[in-house]
């Protein structure tokens, strides 16, 4: 299909997936606003859409800039914005044409956001300990950006520290903790949250009240990481890096699939550095930048045979590609690649 | 200069490194030919030529088109290359144009090259245990290549072990021991080695006879790894990564540089997920695609302020980057980002 290292989707997989994540969020009575720095793809958002999405989440203005332009009218940065001069001029031209919102955990920066076209949603911490203010604290916050007169659309977490063996549950029940807090806060102080946001893909099918809102992003393709915490089967991962055997030194299957084509993302939990769905025994044991060891149970593959390898993070590994090449033929685009800002 | 994430190149520093390790070669009594796999960049290869390097190292035929493109004309490509229809294809055009060699550590792969304008140079493994036949194997298949018709320039290695800490002289011991023994090989079976090549940056400065040439790649900016093996010190970082504190959650620095910028790689030695060179006492102790967390003691830098931050490993970083922002003004493309075949 392509020259190996290439991203390989299986659409009728990815298809699967979207239709258990939107039909788990109708069950539990949320909205689904999935994660586009995913997948980065606006043939893959307009099928999340045609699934019942109501909207985009987006990481950075580059993204927001990507889907926009390619008719995408509902989106929320979910990012605690630093707004300087340019952002403010394409954060206006964003807000121009589409529905806009945009994350906050702090007075200082949300001076910046004082008349732009964007609703804000406060961030809050609710276990992972990124950024976020304390839930207690969401009310003080969400009122000093309403006293700017920016409208505050609601509250909204990730639940990050979900991904850990055995966290996926607790992780859930923080965030739902946590967000009940922030919204009693809000209301407390005036400025009640319409909408309360959150979600990941190892919590999401934990989510529970007070959500109104779930943001997964890596559940349309799945990866290794989500294989080895145990919230999907090998038969639930849409995209592979396909990759050729270049050697078999020291009887291993050496590929070309390095760390600049799976990316070099390994959880202190991860069996290695990503999986082979083929072979759940084998191990990728050492990457280096065009190189994947994989130690191999049972014959090797032969030289010049093509092997598919599931990436730990996948979120990474699609940021490294130009495309995706479909099994069925044909490619889409990686459209929002590098947009960092 | 740009808008954070991006990178920064001081010049200045990158004219040191290069001097430096051309005075090293040239005092060790060896050829230069540095990987560009580093920096991709046109602009910084011709400043290695400049500074007397005899050609190029790429990792891929993608890299020596790139390379090629620009009026580099004498290429090795470092890696055990599996030729299929296309990529001879590819190799030939290269081969009318420039002076080419490739690597090959089997027969099976050997078999592919037959014909090709291209010369070989044997892989044998040192002691990292990636690709290479074992260094007594050596001459039996540089005899088998000879026997093809293709010229078999030599010998190479990656002592990649020496990416560990105190072992960076014992790797390099290791290299030149491995490569006696199959230059010794080669000899014996009637076909010797020419070239001699081995290197990384951790190791080059241990370099030792029988080597002729040395290979190192990340010499040209240092990074994290680089300061934490103790090959160099922050003085000798020429790229950073730009960013902007975003949060002051936790009482820590949060950046908008993240695994989508400073690249995932975390050596098990490491202290963190890069480093600040301007405080070496903080630790990025975690990292997601557009967040870095940094413990950062003393007094915070404001909310807005932009700091610089070393990535792990620099190759992978400059890979998710389009351009460097050079310190003194102006940018250079990173023009064979993304070449991974």
């Amino acid at each position: 299909m392509g020259t190996t290292p290439y991203l390989r989707l299986d659409v009728a997989v990815l298809d699967r997936n979207l239709a258990v994540m939107a039909d788990a969020a109708r069950a539990a009575g949320v909205a689904l606003r999935p994660h586009a720095k995913t997948h980065k793809c606006p043939q893959i958002a307009a099928r999340q859409l045609a699934a019942g999405a109501v909207g985009l989440t987006v990481a950075t203005i580059g993204e927001a800039e990507v889907f926009a332009a390619a008719g995408f009218d509902d989106l929320f940065i979910a990012y605690p914005l630093w707004v300087d001069t340019d952002a403010a001029a394409r954060l206006r031209a964003l807000g121009e044409r589409v529905r806009l919102a945009v994350g906050c955990d702090s007075a200082t920066a949300a001076a910046n956001l004082a008349g732009l076209p964007a609703e804000v949603l406060v961030e809050i911490d609710s276990g992972h300990h990124r950024s976020g203010v304390d839930p207690d604290a969401a009310g003080e916050l969400a009122a000093a950006i309403s006293g700017l007169g920016q409208r505050v659309r609601g509250v909204f977490t990730f639940p990050g520290h979900s991904y850990s063996p055995d966290a996926r549950r607790a992780a859930a029940s923080d965030e739902a903790a946590a967000l009940g807090r922030a919204a009693a806060s809000m209301a407390a102080s005036g400025v009640p949250a319409q909408v309360v946001s959150g979600g990941s893909t190892p919590s999401a099918e934990f989510v529970a009240s007070p959500l109104t809102e779930l943001r997964p992003g890596v559940y349309v393709f799945g990866d290794a990481q989500q294989v080895e915490l145990g919230t999907i089967g090998f038969e639930r991962v849409a995209l592979t890096v396909a990759a050729t055997v270049v050697s078999h030194a020291g009887g291993r299957v050496i590929t070309d699939a390095g760390s600049k084509a799976l990316g070099a993302d390994r959880a202190p939990w991860a069996s290695g550095y990503g999986r082979v769905p083929d072979l759940p025994e084998a191990r990728i044991v050492a990457l280096s930048e065009h190189h994947s060891t994989i130690e191999w149970p049972g014959p090797l593959p032969s030289l010049g045979s093509e092997v598919l390898l599931v990436p730990n993070h996948v979120c990474n590994a699609v940021n490294l590609a130009e495309e995706y090449h479909l099994a069925g033929g044909g490619t889409w685009p990686v459209a929002a690649r590098g947009r960092n800002s």
